[in-house]
């Protein structure tokens, strides 16, 4: 590589990084949309830069666009997603870069949605602008686990979210459990919440702890701006009581239950009772739920797991034992090693006197 | 504090901070005597250091003061533990000091033993040499909390290896466990081996495993130099099979089990059984072992855990599940989150797949 287009690579990575930084400021609030940030260069500067901030309102692209003006002319805009093809709620991306008459732009991450793939970059190369992709798509990719997820395969991106002891238990046999981890644990619980389009619970939980599974703080977010997950219950046998305190905002609750007439007076979504898999496929395609947390008891969370339906463990790992009659946070009966469900360790982080585990099924498993 | 002062403190830390990183240098080779650096200092040059190797060689000190010769007149001395009053196998490192005139001796650590603490300090000062105390104590008690804890207490430092799976599991019901934790977990139990003066096992880890317990490899260290800590297996019932591979070195071998002529044949160390506390007790105060590894099934290590007798528990965690009929790693029957055993987590370090978990038992524990 020469030491021009070397330099052009660090430019291209500053910058493509900056979009992403920019993308991910709408985290909690663009969803069912995905994160998208862009930047526009000139001669090197910065001329302008915008992020998608909540679906209904504009893409990434137009307010960068509308912030650099007329100086957009040959200028190099970068981009978190390829730039829409088509005419949603806002007119198509693609086509108003073309209208701008940038000479360039950087595409960290294709459209994986096969049916629009590459739309986006057709419009701008069949308008004679230079395409380059393939820039910290890693990273890009990260910001929409989801959404990619979805748009290729139908299924959300499922979270499982366990909270144990060092000995792997989640609950004294009573059922006693309140608090094993601490509050830095139970606060980086709420961001995961917060970037998922529904928190996955089952009945029991829901009957134990009258639980809420919404996002109640977020440091240095205005919670106003946070689009709540929808809180969804496995209530197979239709026990979810009337009072449960979730119910209190039936808007956002969803509930996989024989019919019940005082529910859907209540406005509440209900599902027909399905297996897991085709649970999560319907929420995908039918709810645009893309990301799924799972924060259930051990029976649901063994479930998932068993079945290969988890895309991400997120273990939360107290400093104390509780010994073996306290209840096991994975109920399988597994008797050979070989049985094992393995994981690759991606993260590890303190919090507060707990760790943090990031943990993905490996290919064996599923 | 003046600058003069405050610049002369900086100094102080590290010079100090060089004698700990030179007193770790032996580690592995100078059990039972302690872990000691000295660094000797004039006009800011370093002119002479030195550390203690091996038992039987002389101390720290007398290295140092070699090595600066007659330039140690009006130098300064530092050394991270108290220097000896006593002739022991060497002569009194205190009045080595005197005799080369230093005019100042920073000591890190006083001496832990209320026999002869402060002894070395007051041959100092009786001699006109300025004695500063309390610089970097903390980080210096840590080469040396094994013979610390001994001299203070007449017991061991006792720390708990536990090797698990993310659910807590040590292996399946079968009792088939290789490998849970990967190779750089394992190889880091070498280190905690090679630090300490025995290796406490139960006897059925030795039926089940026929393990050896001993330092095998340490990077970087030449392992003649390693002084191999004992084995001791807790043998209530006499049922050491004579052909147990560890039994090919014998002679550092312990054996607590009603007496049996063929392993005293073999040169066997035997003690009578007696409960854990006694046991320690025995360790330390008969056998100078004043760092003890205990390396064991869920049972044993669950009476080391319940009878308040570890000081530090080192936890690998796995990124595995075994299930619910998998063994546990800690076998206490708890009814009330009250009864749990919490740790303070004091550092996290990810190992390869696995991660290490080093905590303290918790006060009220205790």
């Amino acid at each position: 590589m020469s030491e021009l287009n070397q330099d052009q690579a660090f430019q291209d990575q500053y910058w493509i990084q900056r979009a992403i930084d920019l993308a991910r400021l709408g985290q909690y609030s663009t969803k069912p949309n995905p994160n998208v940030g862009c930047v526009i260069v000139k001669n090197g500067q910065l001329i302008g830069e915008g992020y998608h901030p909540k679906a209904g309102q504009p893409h990434a692209e137009v307010f960068a666009l509308a912030q650099a003006g007329e100086q957009a002319k040959d200028a190099i805009a970068y981009v978190t997603l390829e730039p829409c093809a088509h005419y949603g709620r806002t007119p198509p991306c693609a086509e108003a870069l073309v209208k701008a008459q940038v000479k360039k732009v950087v595409v960290a991450c294709s459209d994986p949605n096969p049916l629009v793939a590459g739309k986006g970059v057709k419009i701008l190369q069949d308008a004679g602008i230079e395409v380059e992709t393939g820039i910290c798509t890693e990273v890009a990719k990260t910001l929409n686990l989801g959404f990619l997820k979805a748009m290729s395969t139908g299924l959300p991106y499922v979270r499982l979210k366990i909270a144990s002891s060092l000995d792997g238990r989640t609950a004294m046999a009573s059922g006693e459990s309140k608090w094993i981890t601490g509050t830095a644990a139970r606060q980086d619980v709420q961001h995961w919440r917060a970037i998922s389009g529904a928190v996955i619970t089952g009945i029991q939980t829901v009957l134990a702890d009258d639980c809420e599974l919404n996002v109640r703080a977020l440091a240095g977010v205005d919670l106003t701006t946070v689009v709540q997950p929808k809180r969804i219950v496995l209530d197979r046998q239709g026990q979810l009581p009337l009072s449960a305190k979730m119910l209190q905002n039936p808007e956002t609750v969803m509930v996989m239950t024989p019919f019940r007439q005082e529910l859907a007076d209540l406005g509440v979504i209900q599902l027909a009772p399905q297996p897991l898999n085709q649970l999560l496929q319907t929420l995908s395609q039918q709810y645009q739920i893309y990301d799924v947390l799972v924060e259930a008891g051990a029976t649901l969370s063994t479930a998932f797991l068993q079945q290969g339906l988890v895309d991400e463990m997120i273990s939360y790992v107290a400093p104390t034992l509780l010994g073996q009659s306290a209840r096991s946070m994975f109920n399988a009966e597994l008797s050979e090693m070989a049985e094992q469900l393995r994981f690759e360790l991606v993260d590890v982080t303190q919090l507060g006197q707990d760790i943090r585990l990031r943990l993905l099924p490996t290919q064996e498993m599923i």
